[in-house]
């Protein structure tokens, strides 16, 4: 079902179902009534990743709070898709663009990595968060991905589940086209490895080769920017073995 | 052959070839001496979007200009990519970034479309180039794509050559994978159209579907942000029609 693009939704923490009533946070609550100006009465879509999407009247204001009051479900709660995405933080501005995109991407989970060449060492997890709130809400995802802690490289290869297959994007792959090695592929469970700009290490790049649950893709004849790669990827993986 | 990566690349208007001898733009000058601190002799790598990637060094420098010296060439002149890039102009930063991603994903001529739904009317086609001349610089690209003067919606459709295959993301698409549409197309003359945030209006789709022309292809059951379709849709058609 298509998400309702003429009403404002918010993400909140609340449970949500017949009957809730609660107040929103501070933020919210001035940006209900200052920014969007909405007044008493006012419906907007509320979900929290977990109970679907309902439609909420504002109940009642003070000058600080608003009351939201849950009205009726809008649309069910979808599962997470099951696709963990692990990628090397980037700069600041490329890393909110990266995050939004793998949650309108369709990620389950985002997994922070840490490689050698990585420029940055310890992402903002609050402001990761607020990427992935705000591409939720205004992309219409109920299905609020997982942000995972910063991991290490080896850490991550070390702890794997064998049984979910991790595709990687290999800039030196021995063909351009990602298709066929993707549609051999049997495992429902997924992962995505994306490098950071300086792209993985020749070491990095052997001890991936190595394993067994790792496919190399290649991602075309021209050398793609980490943030690029990571949607283009992405791309080729929901319309080959994901959820497209 | 895969681009060098050590070496700083820079775009040039000038001829380049054996021997070849010229002043470097105030503005390049200024960025060679002044930001990159380099010095007489340093090498970089220069193109023009016609002669291929040749080394150059720096022959001499006064206070204002650099004086660039051809050495040896690099890479061979590739064809552009026969794809045109159709697409509704975003506002600044989001255009930024569409206008580099489809030069890193092989986009031949950029053409902006002026839609019913399209907010920015006169896309600033100074800063447009300078985005193109970016990504192909950082991503080692020397097919430079063309960029054309913005167009009418109905005027682009009513010009538009018959035998070239013009794909649009169409939200409201009866599947949601596209691979099945690209992979039934013949045509080796592509062509990708790109809404604005707003989509296009019920009339431009009805347009666009009776259009023997055309084909319609879906970007899975999320909803997509404008930027984020056009890399997808690129991705894809690379991967299946195109040059991957």
């Amino acid at each position: 079902m298509r998400a309702n693009y003429k009403m404002q939704r918010l993400f909140v923490p609340n449970d949500l179902g017949p009957d809730i009533e609660f107040e929103a946070s501070p933020q919210q609550s001035h940006y209900l009534m200052h920014v969007l100006r909405l007044g008493e009465g006012a419906e907007i879509l509320l979900f929290n990743g977990r109970d679907g999407e309902w439609s909420a009247a504002m109940a009642a204001k003070s000058k600080k709070a608003v009351r939201l009051k849950i009205l009726a479900p809008q649309r069910p709660q979808p599962p997470l898709p099951d696709l963990v995405y692990c990628f090397a933080p980037l700069k600041q501005g490329r890393l909110d663009y990266l995050v939004q995109k793998a949650v309108e991407m369709g990620a389950g989970i985002l997994q922070p990595v840490i490689t050698q060449h990585t420029q940055v060492a310890r992402p903002g997890i609050d402001r990761l968060r607020a990427n992935v709130v705000e591409a939720a809400e205004q992309c219409g995802i109920l299905a609020v991905p997982e942000l995972r802690e910063a991991e290490k490289f080896e850490r991550l290869l070390s702890n794997w589940d064998r049984e979910r297959r991790l595709i990687f994007c290999d800039e030196d792959a021995s063909t351009n086209n990602p298709l066929p090695a993707l549609q051999g592929l049997r495992e429902s469970k997924l992962g995505l490895l994306v490098g950071p700009e300086g792209g993985f290490s020749d070491d990095e790049r052997k001890m991936l080769r190595a394993l067994p649950f790792v496919t190399a893709i290649p991602l075309g004849p021209r050398v793609l920017r980490a943030d690029t790669a990571a949607v283009a990827a992405l791309a080729v993986i929901q319309a080959t073995v994901g959820d497209w």
